[in-house]
């Protein structure tokens, strides 16, 4: 009746899972919808930046050499001979003591290497022709934006596996890039298993409770960069059950169950899995909450079986279904990024085996600081709303008190962690 | 030629933009619909949790009563006489020295009030009858999750205003929120100004560049939390780019511009918002970039004129509209989070005015740091990508150097300040 796991390190259970290569695969979108997802190849200036001389300021553009007479006791005059704003060209050929009236931006008349701002120049007409003068000396490129100052053609500016922020829009339009390749969105097949579970429409009745986990985890599907699709809930039946595993496979990358994975009396996941003759990574792993999570690959896809329990399947899904799904979105630091804080209360629960708690992580006067945000009981729920990182606590310990140096994961980060174990 | 126009401290500017009360308005989504979206209702449990006592592991329920006498020196029996999973009700009374085997999550029989794990029971059968027998008493509510334990019905359990996250999503799940109520995005609608502006589907030619600010914009604003209207470049012919912002007030709740707020020689939107006969808030601000911002009100919309340049142009929306959008998304803490760090090289730029400095701010053992993402020249848009803060220098000081502490805004939070300035 009690079938013995022989639990496998953290470390060693997500290594198993990352050596199994799933690639990511790469698609074309508008430039309109990439914001938030994923470059899946390197940002490549298509060309210099400027790609013309331009003026930063506004002012008169001027040949540097006609002002080197110039100084407090020498004025020193220019006809303006043309006047011309951003995205104009002027068609003017510059002369001896010749400016031309420039806005911010605009390109550089052919001839002139220097830009007097308007704060330094005195402007007036003479007979209808306008005038400035200065009583400074510029130099050549005094002013000036030169082409290519900014980036270069061919740099790369962005690496592949970056997610697509307000800045990296504004490159991709700057050159030119209507359409953007990007990862795909990993497919991540979900289902639920449970007599116990109602659907979120249905009343409540005595020894039922609603599906919660299907809706917390494909929010953090999502959350990761994948896309969710949602299979309901396991029928009760083992031959239906197998076979919906099987069609629910064909369809995705990743398949997520929660619940029946464990050794409880009506947890048939482990049949299902022999059945189907997947390759077991692991069903057990040192860890709480979670320790019942398994982890196998059939015919190219990965399966995640997670537990039922809410914060394990939580915790399950960040630890190893998040690093898999990141990596498929090209990511070098696909794991959940690691940072130190200071453990902000007392926690005096013994530990035996590593511990993943719930936790707020903040900053105070410039120093990260960690609070369970919850009582860390397994069941509750309530303390994953504010939850915004998992506060490791190695196993082997008799319990932290404040002020001590500890490890948190932080869940809303897109940054992430090369290898954090 | 020279408008001259007073320069306001910037918390003063953002204060009269946030005097001006622009409402948020509350829609109802499916629960799958729901994740990122910000509720405009408190979460309020609709029933305990659990709502029944239940098992909170694998074991055998029974009544305390029974187990008084067990002790090492003396094993008390106990027939067993059903078996749970979650979700089943057993409808067996059970009497003395009976007990029920039971999965975690399943309610507690009637009568029974205690659950002895199944690590610490002997199970085996007599005449094909399953009895387990235990060499230790339990106490009433040992290993019981009682109804309510977790939240009780009523209660307020997350804030309106609040981001939904996954954590939340299990919550809505839980207490039956089929539909969501979620604050309506707010309509922001955006133009572009300059002849010098290419579309990004437009190949290159001397003197103009393509058109990057509305690109960007559109993604800060779908990072706030806003629903993007672009409504193209304006036209640049007076009467009829009048009329076009006219008309885009009627179709949105904030209208961004982008470029033609400065006093340069081709810049008209100072005319467009005489003629509108819109409230001026301010139109320069005390610092760098995007001193010349613009924000306006008319007919109970905003307008914010925003600099045509790349940084200014982001910083302003920051710092100017971010907030307003937040606020009609019911957040108490609307503003970007400001946090301190320290400076990790120096910036010798001597600073009359507060300068915003697009930052990598990160965190090395626990402690935050913050570096300029690029050089601070204001036409350089290839520092935005790396940005995940701005820097805060004060005017008035000659530099910083590095190991000085300084104040960041972060740009990828979802915390906020209540008030930073």
């Amino acid at each position: 009746m009690f079938e013995r796991r022989k639990p496998i390190p953290i470390g060693e259970a997500v290594k198993r899972i990352m050596e199994y290569q799933l690639l990511g695969v790469t698609e074309q979108v508008t430039i309109n919808e990439s914001y938030g997802r994923f470059l899946s190849e390197d940002l490549i200036a298509t060309s210099d930046v400027p790609h013309f001389d331009r003026a930063p300021y506004d002012g008169f553009a001027v040949r540097s050499i006609d002002t080197r007479e110039a100084a407090l006791t020498n004025v020193v005059e220019f006809e303006v001979v043309d006047h011309i704003g951003a995205g104009m060209v002027s068609t003017k050929l510059i002369g001896e003591h010749q400016a031309v009236r420039i806005m911010t931006g605009a390109m550089m008349p052919e001839g002139t290497d220097a830009v007097v701002m308007f704060e330094v120049a005195k402007a007036y007409e003479k007979n209808g022709i306008p005038y400035m003068s200065i009583k400074r000396s510029f130099k050549k490129g005094d002013n000036v934006s030169y082409s290519g100052e900014d980036a270069k053609q061919g740099e790369i500016l962005v690496k592949k596996g970056t997610l697509i922020n307000p800045g990296i829009q504004a490159m991709l339009a700057t050159f030119g890039y209507e359409r953007v390749t990007v990862a795909k969105k990993p497919r991540v097949g979900l289902f639920a298993t449970g007599t116990e579970l109602l659907e979120v429409n249905e009343a409540l009745v005595p020894g039922k409770i609603r599906n919660s986990n299907s809706h917390m985890i494909a929010a953090q599907i999502e959350r990761t960069g994948g896309i969710v699709h949602y299979f309901g809930k396991l029928p009760d039946e083992f031959d239906t059950c197998f076979e919906a595993v099987q069609n629910a496979l064909n369809e995705v990358d990743l398949l997520i169950t929660t619940g029946g994975v464990s050794v409880g009396d009506f947890d048939y996941l482990p049949a299902i899995y022999e059945k189907l003759g997947a390759e077991i990574f692991f069903n057990k792993v040192a860890m709480r909450p979670g320790s019942v999570t398994t982890v196998a690959q059939h015919n190219g896809k990965l399966l995640f079986g997670l537990s039922g329990n809410p914060s394990a399947c939580y915790v399950g899904f960040e630890l190893f279904a998040r690093p898999i799904i990141r990596r498929m979105l090209f990511s070098e630091k696909p794991h959940l990024r690691k940072e130190q804080a200071l453990l902000e209360v007392d926690f005096p629960k013994a530990n035996p085996f590593t511990r993943f708690v719930r936790s707020s992580t903040f900053i105070d006067s410039g120093r990260l600081k960690a609070t369970p945000s919850g009582l860390d009981k397994s069941n509750i729920i309530m303390s994953l709303s504010g939850a915004n990182s998992l506060m490791i606590l190695p196993g082997g310990t008799r319990g932290y008190t404040a002020g001590c140096e500890v490890e948190v994961l932080l869940l809303e980060d897109q940054v992430g962690s090369e290898w954090p174990w």
